[in-house]
């Protein structure tokens, strides 16, 4: 077996508690482990109400990555799906599960018909960016994000 | 009457041509008028299937501002309502209709019992910026926008 061998499939709710923890491990990636305040139970909702898509990559039954995904609108192009989180753990990078997780995301967003999709990535995650240049993304440099946190 | 007076109240389905149109003006503030490709279709499918939520202001009822928003799903954070679009036509600015539509914006979020608000606003609407730190947010410029547009 090839060590590299992965499954993408989607989440389940049974799954959720996993994707929690993963996500808090990208918040310690993007050194900011403390701002991590939903619990398992917003996950549930959000799931219950089909408000996310969650698709898994595994490698030996083990979530070693995920994407995190939601309908919003642009009021410029209509229907869109956003990429709110993608994460590959550390260990399995580098081996195309990034790359068929984004193909994943891509191909969901084809399926319902939207005219496009749109991320975020951090100005100093040079590698992410590399990657999203790499499939053909536009990076937008000229947005700031403004935020209130009740 | 007071020339500044103006009204809110939520969209129906027979203003959304005139919400299209009002984007049409916010693309052009931002040059970038040939970007709208999003039909009147599209908005009324959004609205139809309550993915969107649309509210206006009025002065003489002629529609001269709106916010467009979406609920969300911050992996952080938990319930997200998101702030797509938010426009005041050129000529009724600075009279208080800005921060109507703001405060209208937060309150619905908090109906929603969403744990924050976000939004986005180019680095150079310097006038938009200052708005959005009187009302206490939090300017984000480290992330870029990624988008694929199919």
């Amino acid at each position: 077996m090839n060590d590299h061998h992965f499954v993408l499939r989607l989440a389940q709710v049974q799954d959720l508690p996993q994707v929690l923890d993963l996500v808090q491990g990208l918040a310690d990636f993007e050194q900011e482990s403390d701002a991590v305040t939903a619990t398992i139970n917003d996950y549930n909702l959000a799931f219950a109400n089909d408000k996310i898509w969650v698709n898994l990559a595994l490698v030996e039954n083990n979530i070693v990555g995920f994407t995190l995904c939601y309908d919003t609108f642009s009021t410029w192009k209509g229907k869109m799906f956003y990429l709110e989180d993608f994460y590959v753990a550390d260990n399995f990078r580098s081996k195309g599960i990034g790359q068929g997780l984004f193909d994943a995301f891509i191909k969901e967003a084809k399926n319902r018909e939207c005219k496009l999709v749109k991320w975020q990535v951090l100005d100093w995650n040079t590698r992410a960016v590399h990657f999203y240049e790499r499939n053909l993304a536009t990076i937008e440099r000229e947005w700031w994000n403004g935020k209130i946190i009740f």
